[in-house]
């Protein structure tokens, strides 16, 4: 590793960057190609489908890149998928060397591509800025490595912890900018959760309307059926899809009437408190190609993913407000001793027009 | 108001806060005389009973001070209390303008000073940097104008708002640079308030160990005299004052046995719901000079005055934990709906440790 190599690495993860909310379930890739110290094309993954990386900055080049220096920020391909292997690309145009960010966690890959570039005689170099490479795909990474999405805990309180008035809509209660914020963040999740009380309580439509941006795919935890057939969520389906999460046992009429509607139910096998089985329904998901998912409570299910170690990371918005009683913002993890309460970090704090952003791991 | 005014007066500022938690009941005030475009000399009120920032200047100039102009954070005094009135020494100096930061807020003064000094023949100019000087005395200022402290409420909860396990103790909640900063608030307050459950459950000193600085009094809300004769509150008390705050129908027995220990006990009246008064209470700590009250917990007691409206700021240490149920950092405060919440505003957000502490105003 040295300095010139993390110098157009950099750049080549600053170019992956611009793929944000639209690559998945590919990861965000950059390029760059390098030859006589000189940049002579870059290019990016700008979405699912489109060239990766590699192909784009290669279709870029105005004069040859034969013995150029590719940098790329995770290891090229060497598969078919929507697009043509990238490996048969950069040894067809005789680059030099590969220099890579990150070795691709898909238990198929990890160097492989590598290796094959070397046996063709091509110079190659990994881990050159690691830990960043990983950071900006850490949706991805979790998803290929693990086989489940990558799940973030999101949740808006007042100072003193509650999500609503007792018995009150969750609503408002975060600002405007803090609203837009929810809404980016769901165009970067592949998927967002909510539990049927929400549905009951706020019938939110769940959807990307404040920013630019993907509709996730919109999951209710709904183990009754007791979604309202005219609940908002179940509608504007051709623009952001709707998945109803139930068990074998929901009811066979409501379930009819789902379908009728053309609503997608998946039955996960409850657990052992006859609660959905939330390990199977990411698995689920993750099979599904569901890289990331955005938990957005309420209370008793943001309990559950904490109390099942489920959550990767959490997004809390704190309003300048306190309620003293009211709904709490995590319901009850069955703690008795300060001492077994959820450590966690807090990675990021930041302001959002009047509330402050807090986000953290667990 | 001119530029060169206010260079003068942000040094007298800056000189002011040296005073930091050495003044109280007086307020912090630094003083510069200027003569010619230079400083000759500068001086602040080092503690309560020292000499004030006028006269500290006026002592410390190696010239002849006639003609010059002294600029002075507040208004300068002109009763006789510690120490001689500042006017008079003003008046003898010969000194030819004044230059005042805010006038002083006691209602006896508001300016009474600034007009014998124009009698006088001597120039004046208040309000220069008037915000920052209110901001700096902000205690002081209350207190002089309403005859009650500045009230402060401080607590240390995990993110999801709760102060402690259900039942469980309140301490340790945050982190070892947090106590630091929590014993740093106490020695800027004259008097710091917990409530009897505080004290039946944590046992606390609320003495300022870990840092240097004065120890407030300190007050136990305790109507029905609960407070155990070996509390820790109770010790010490040649070090930190104690001063037990009950009401008139407190059990005469333990009344005789604290007064038989030497402990100050107060009887305020009840309000209607047969609770101490505490507006009433606190009439009475501004009137034995208590200009600012460092209330603690717990979280009835923080209710309590969040309801009557009795809080002038906040300081919340959130600490990276999530506990689900557990003691509310905020009881029950009557609040049935989102809009009726209490609005603060977040001031101040900064990191301590891996705590991170919110300051606002209520």
């Amino acid at each position: 590793m040295n300095t010139t190599d993390e110098h157009y690495m950099r750049l080549a993860l600053k170019l992956a960057r611009r793929g944000l909310g639209r690559t998945s379930p590919n990861p965000m890739v950059g390029a760059v190609i390098v030859k006589d110290g000189r940049i002579i094309a870059q290019g990016y993954h700008k979405a699912f489908g489109a060239d990766h990386a590699e192909v784009a900055a290669l279709k870029k080049a105005k004069e040859d890149v034969a013995g150029a220096t590719l940098y790329v920020s995770l290891e090229p391909c060497r598969h078919h998928g929507k697009t043509p292997p990238c490996t048969d690309a950069i040894i067809g145009a005789k680059i030099g060397r590969v220099v890579i960010g990150m070795l691709d966690p898909d238990p198929r890959m990890r160097g492989e591509s590598m290796k094959l570039l070397r046996e063709k005689g091509i110079k190659t170099a990994d881990g050159v800025l690691d830990d960043e490479a990983r950071d900006l795909n850490e949706k991805y990474v979790k998803h290929r490595a693990t086989g489940i999405p990558y799940v973030t805990l999101k949740w808006a309180q007042t100072l003193d912890g509650r999500i609503a008035a007792a018995g009150g809509s969750t609503t408002r209660v975060s600002s405007p900018p803090s609203l837009k914020l929810a809404h980016k963040l769901r165009a970067t999740h592949d998927a967002i959760l909510v539990g049927i009380n929400t549905v009951l309580k706020d019938d939110p439509q769940l959807t990307t309307r404040l920013v630019k941006g993907r509709n996730p795919l919109r999951v209710v935890l709904d183990s009754r059926l007791r979604t309202p057939l005219d609940a908002r969520v179940l509608k504007d389906r051709d623009k952001a899809g709707t998945l109803v999460v139930t068990t074998p046992r929901a009811p066979a009429r409501k379930l009819a009437a789902l379908k009728k509607m053309d609503v997608e139910v998946l039955a996960v096998p409850p657990d052992k408190d006859d609660r959905i089985d939330l390990k199977k329904l990411l698995k689920a998901l993750g099979a599904r190609d569901v890289s990331s998912l955005l938990v957005e409570g309420g209370g008793e299910v943001l309990a559950s993913f904490l109390r099942l170690g489920l959550g990767d990371k959490l997004v809390v918005i704190i309003s300048p407000k306190i309620l003293g009683k009211g709904t709490d913002s995590v319901s009850d993890l069955n703690i008795t001793d300060l001492a077994r309460a959820y450590k966690l970090t807090f990675d990021k704090v930041y302001r959002s027009g009047e509330d402050i952003v807090v986000e953290g791991k667990v």
